[in-house]
């Protein structure tokens, strides 16, 4: 199954550390974060965001040919910090045609190369939502060691200087560190 | 909401007329279709498909434009006939690249333009479910008026003999006659 969970609330591996609304409305307090495969909780939870790992939607076969050469595994021992990032865009955004979203990701913003300027630093698993009927359109999810958090947030304010930036209506920006052994 | 249910079974305002597997496995037999907003059947059914309305992921703008001035609504007093189309890609589809998928969908199978030489007579439909964890990742619902079944199996006819279609690895052609006034 393809569905992750990820829930805000008093159990968990990963310890919350921050929560940060950067667009729009925040997400509760949580002490800690708890990380699943599949759709339900297994205890209550103050938030519970799902997920599903889908297919590509925009990274050509170039692109992925260097991703794979760089991109690093979730799980590394020393990626003991992480973030979630839920965010949503606007109805305009997904109006566009496909050709129109590609531009906007691909020529005007360079999300890709931005992001592969930071591997294999920064490992990354993106999880789409929009279709589950979920209050985010997309959940992505970052593990990197702690003395590689300033290099993430440079990551971040690059790709939210993009023009693809002003289709977010919502980001919340969710710090953590790792308390378990695994997530 | 944006899920549709289509739910065979006993009841619904759509009789089946016919049941056939063009690739892999059947869906059950079953006299009536109820197609309704939301992911709940309301009743018993011997089988239940979700799919969600999701954004535009191959067409362009162009193609959009086009689609705009040709493409009927769905519900026409006329169009008594339908057909219901779920349908399973490959994993190898999965795992392309958008530039891959996009020149298969597109330059190669030239999906879109086929579709085109078929309007206003057939209004269509597409859900995406894959990522809903159903058993199918599309489906598709056409209408059309009983003299344009002809024209409709032409259309099908020759979208499965496109590039496209090699990767097709489940597809299921349900028939349907109107027996309520409105869906």
């Amino acid at each position: 199954m393809r569905i992750a969970t990820f829930a805000g609330g008093a159990e968990g591996a990963w310890e919350i550390t921050r929560i940060e609304a950067i667009t729009g409305a925040t997400l509760d307090v949580a002490p800690r974060l708890s990380v699943f495969e599949g759709g339900d909780p297994p205890a209550p939870t103050s938030w519970c965001l799902r997920g599903a790992s889908s297919h590509i939607r925009y990274s050509t076969r170039s692109d992925l040919t260097r991703l794979a050469a760089l991109q690093p595994e979730l799980g590394r021992c020393a990626a003991t910090s992480a973030a979630l990032i839920p965010m949503s865009k606007s109805l305009a955004w997904w109006e566009l045609a496909q050709d129109e979203r590609q531009a906007v990701f691909g020529a005007s913003s360079r999300h890709a190369e931005i992001g592969m300027d930071f591997l294999p630093a920064v490992a990354r698993r993106l999880y789409h939502c929009r279709d589950l009927g979920e209050p985010f359109d997309f959940l992505t999810w970052f593990e990197f060691a702690p003395e590689h958090e300033a290099a993430f947030d440079r990551l971040l304010a690059r790709l939210r200087s993009t023009p693809e930036w002003r289709y977010v209506v919502r980001e919340v920006d969710v710090r953590l560190r790792r308390r378990a052994p695994s997530r």
